[in-house]
């Protein structure tokens, strides 16, 4: 090998190595934390443009108890309908974040609140979430996939109508029944 | 620089490189088509040791309607409470599977069907998936989160209890009362 060919394949071989993916680079936290920032905010203030401008075209929303929403214009409906109905506020506490190259994904928990606007109580919810991103070519994060679930027990069905109440004598002892 | 440091210099960068994530390897995506079905089996033949083997001691799995599981020993746990009381059914479809390295996640669909062996009718459900993993030292894989939720609505709450039957004394006082 000539001095030249080792030199030649060394640039090479950094060159390669420049792109490899790097782990958790403290400026992709950061941007990871300012999209998640910046969802709470425009969720709070019910912009469901601002909330879709965090997503990629053609991201994949899987919101609990809905069908999945395919591409940034259905996700803006969706948020938008929700807002139309709605008045909502959620808080976001995350509880893992990490980039490797051009992926991340943050992970956490929700509480929600969402009172109707045509009146009625206000309905809370908590629970879990994970959220992907990637990097595009331009350096800018996007949400790519999104899903959520509730940590709440389901509600129970509505039981079936009672029979006809006949001075049912409560039962005595123990009263472990259940 | 010398041609000994130069063969050096490129010997370290190679190496540097070796350690490159890898994206998508045939033999990576396999390893978690595997997993994937690994998890239908051992599901179906209600095995939640089987289940447990296939996540990492410090897992964390984020079941819809429950409370979050932490550790290997948690999801057993989980899975046998499951198996205890339901013979449970389910299918996959996967939509998406990827690797970067160490690390790969898998997203798909759904389908389950759950039968109380105490009797009752069967609870049917589907939904979405994200389940992640990394590849450990030895370079096996395994689950490290996972999370899913349905995509049926949400059943209508119970109705408000009925009027108090006639002969039962309602609870004087408190007024509020829970």
């Amino acid at each position: 090998m000539t001095r030249r060919l080792l030199l030649t394949f060394g640039i090479f071989a950094i060159s390669a190595c420049a792109s490899a993916p790097e782990a958790n680079a403290p400026q992709d936290i950061a941007a990871l934390g300012a999209i998640r920032d910046g969802y709470v905010k425009a969720f709070n203030a019910a912009d469901a443009n601002a909330i879709g401008a965090l997503y990629t075209s053609d991201a994949i929303a899987m919101p609990g108890h809905n069908a999945t929403l395919t591409g940034q214009a259905a996700i803006v409906a969706y948020n938008q309908g929700l807002f139309d109905h709605m008045t909502a506020r959620i808080e976001i506490t995350p509880d893992e974040t990490r980039t490797m190259g051009n992926f991340g994904f943050d992970r956490g928990r929700y509480k929600l609140t969402m009172t109707p606007k045509a009146g009625g109580p206000a309905v809370s919810d908590e629970g879990r979430y994970i959220v992907m991103l990637e990097k595009g070519a331009n350096g800018s994060w996007k949400v790519t996939r999104d899903i959520d679930n509730s940590s709440v027990a389901m509600p129970a069905p509505a039981p079936p109508p009672p029979a006809p109440a006949k001075g049912k004598p409560k039962p005595k002892g123990k009263g472990k029944g259940k």
